[in-house]
């Protein structure tokens, strides 16, 4: 890998990034943008009901499907869909089947948010 | 759609979006986050030499192939590649092919950046 944070960027292929990595709700960076990072995560089962009191936060699915439970609905999503959450709403994700989603939040993000407990990922690794 | 700024978001997805429109180089905004944007945009033949001063671009292809020229090389993007393009940095997007492209930028970048032109999209068009 090249200095990802560095002047000289190149193309990143998804599909690859995924292959360096098999364990479950622990984001990888994969590139960074001004100051927002693009992260890379293997999802399956449920995380924890959690939210982010001081950004808004992305969720795209790069293969499978996943789910996301707010108190007031559940939106699903398929490959190829994305939903950005909300500033300060609850939300628990979860994926019946193992599924890939690249998150696209703020440098220093921390994936439990508020909530924090034993899922709570080490956060900036990139891969 | 509903409000796509508002507190209660909703699932996009990107192939729907794509289908609602057909003309090239004229990206449609597809969600926000913060005051970040994502935009489609489909892509044939080439783009003018331009910079952003402001901000570092992402590009993601959803579909097809596509080219960055910059003035040291060429960084060459396949369906599932990314590429951030880094803030100052003169480029020239192209495809052969039409190509299919997520943008993530920020609210009220122009799409010809410093450069100017007939080839400058309006802004915040929603779809």
């Amino acid at each position: 890998m090249t200095n990802p944070k560095g002047p000289m960027t190149e193309a990143v292929n998804l599909k690859s990034k995924f292959g360096l990595f098999s364990d479950h709700w622990a984001p990888r960076v994969i590139a960074q943008m001004n100051d927002y990072q693009f992260k890379l995560v293997r999802l399956q089962g449920e995380f924890i009901w959690h939210e982010h009191s001081h950004t808004d936060e992305t969720f795209l699915v790069i293969e499978g499907s996943m789910g996301i439970e707010f108190t007031n609905r559940v939106v699903k999503l398929e490959e190829g869909e994305m939903v950005v959450v909300r500033c300060g709403e609850a939300h628990r994700p979860f994926a019946e089947h193992e599924c890939q989603v690249m998150i696209i939040e703020p440098v220093g993000v921390v994936n439990t948010g508020e909530a924090g407990g034993e899922l709570t990922a080490e956060g900036d690794v990139w891969i």
